[in-house]
């Protein structure tokens, strides 16, 4: 066992702490990992909170996780020490149900093994990425491409396959009108991916207070939904939707504003029932649906996409002290576009 | 012009009568049908009864139309007089728009001329099948092939086409497992589709009253779903469901029966906003679609499709004077599985 810091609840409603916590001996599959760097994720926040359901304390979270190989397994051939590696939001499955043998471990029909606050294999409580260390098996660890800025990487692991697995899935490309709602963590990387990709890219936001941002993230518009009725100049107009919003929206308002066999994607998850109508979906052959992280394989195929077009997410580098804060900024959307915590600081 | 007998609406309220419209005389381009067999389609009675909104009388039905061609206008190189061919929901579209251009008729962005109470092209209200003849350009006249049997061809025009196409587009085919809700007239012909296509269908009733029909179309499994609770026990079964009921059901419940990257595909069009959670599509990636009708080279397809494959629906062939008998029949769901005209007696 390898006592390593870390930073974590200890309740639903005092303020994270240092921690000290175990990390389990190096196995044969295994690989140690010296994080360097920590997204901060909105998951995060309602996980410790207890908002999706009890869990048990203390617990570390964080699944936007960067660093260096430290130590490897004696079987281990994928990944050599001082490697530039992540973890995302799985560090195991069963490999045994019909998704794991396609290669779909996000979709485990056993339930993957989640980061953190996740039973894992030996019966332990996964802990997350706000802390020094980790140990991973070798098959969920991502190599992250050294074009990527170190201090940058973490977000992609998360935010970045969570945005990059729907525009592929539903083929965001040249020629193709996309259109993004929400222009938070997840938003700001699905217009920098779409963009990439070759589509037009329109943000739909509230407000029109980060039209400079959504230009300069590659947008060709960005338009202001607040007011009643809004989407209704919209009709026909887009190819895919990735809507990052967690709260009620008007699904047939927004379904309107696709053009024939359009498809709207949820990558937010409100915990309503919505009002929708049939017809929506029927006239015009439309698609609602919904898409949830990625597989590793796509997930290190997004890595080396955003490697390559120098794509890298927009970040505020935090040391640990200042997590409480971030989490309070993150809640009331003052964020341009995600906190990453710098482990040094532990 | 051409004055030819038909049956008819007067009103929203009285019974279908004998009547006599005009046709247009043959231009360039048109074809005249004789017909021979009109199905009678749901959407006949909402139209007619005025429950879709209020229509021009008097208004005589129907869009599944098989017969012979009786002329061909004097540019008409894809059609000769005595061929067997067949009309479906659409005589007409605007032929400019990107889908039109792309050959989605059906997803005309003008809105296509429908087979009856639309507008044509010369202003005029179209008036449908349930008639001896009718004037139809001949882009949107399909070749009706001989193995499928005469009086059993109309309703592939509508019943067959609806079907057809969600299945073609979403991958129903070997190794695949199919469900069909609802064992009606678009119902029967999802079962038959499906089975011919290779995959392992599954019939959702409500009752076992049609189990054995189920089984004989070629389902693997009919299973009464009447109950409250009753699809909880098949999670994560099917890859595709074809919905073909237009009554309030429960989307999320529907959903759950789905394997990860499965759809749901309604065909039927419950007027009313239904509830449903956004996690039921974004846990197993899942999709909630719609379908309308097919293109005019789909239709072809599938009627090629259904020669080749000896797939024709079951019918209950009928006088005129049958009709509105007919009509109160399908109402109340008493019909095994499609009435049809034969339009010598009018």
């Amino acid at each position: 066992m390898l006592t390593v810091k870390a930073y974590g609840a200890t309740s639903a409603t005092d303020p994270l702490v240092p921690l000290e916590i175990e990390r389990r001996d190096v196995g044969p599959h295994d690989v140690l990992i010296a994080i360097r760097y920590a997204g901060i994720c909105h998951s995060d926040i309602h996980t410790v909170r207890e908002e999706w359901g009890p869990i048990t304390f203390p617990q570390v979270v964080g699944h936007e996780i960067v660093g260096e190989v430290a130590e490897i397994g004696s079987a281990v051939t994928t990944h050599a020490v001082g490697d530039r590696v992540g973890v995302g939001c799985m560090v195991n499955s069963c490999r045994e149900c019909e998704e794991c043998r396609a290669g779909d471990e996000h979709l485990c029909e056993n339930g993957n093994v989640g980061t953190y606050s996740s039973v894992d294999v030996d019966g332990t409580i996964t802990q997350g990425g706000y802390s020094t260390h980790v140990v991973v098996n070798e098959d969920f660890v991502l190599r992250v491409p050294t074009e990527i800025p170190y201090e940058k990487a973490a977000p992609l692991l998360c935010a970045g396959i969570t945005t990059y697995s729907p525009l592929a899935t539903w083929g965001a490309g040249a020629g193709k009108k996309v259109a993004v709602v929400g222009l938070g963590g997840l938003g700001h990387m699905a217009v920098k991916i779409a963009v990439a990709m070759g589509a037009e890219v329109t943000v739909l936001s509230r407000t029109d207070a980060k039209k400079d941002d959504s230009l300069a993230f590659g947008a060709a518009r960005h338009i202001a939904t607040g007011e009643e009725g809004a989407l209704d100049s919209l009709k026909r107009s887009f190819d895919i939707i990735i809507n990052t919003i967690s709260a009620p929206f008007d699904i047939d308002a927004h379904l309107r504003t696709l053009r024939p066999h359009g498809a709207l994607v949820n990558v937010g998850l409100p915990p309503e029932a919505l009002p929708m109508h049939v017809g929506s979906v029927v006239s015009g052959r439309k698609v609602f649906a919904g898409s949830n992280i990625g597989s590793i394989k796509e997930t290190q195929e997004m890595l080396d996409f955003c490697a390559e077009r120098g794509i890298a997410p927009e970040t505020e580098l935090i040391p640990a002290d200042r997590i409480n804060e971030a989490y309070d900024r993150t809640v009331a959307g003052d964020v341009r576009y995600r906190f990453v915590i710098d482990t040094a600081t532990l």
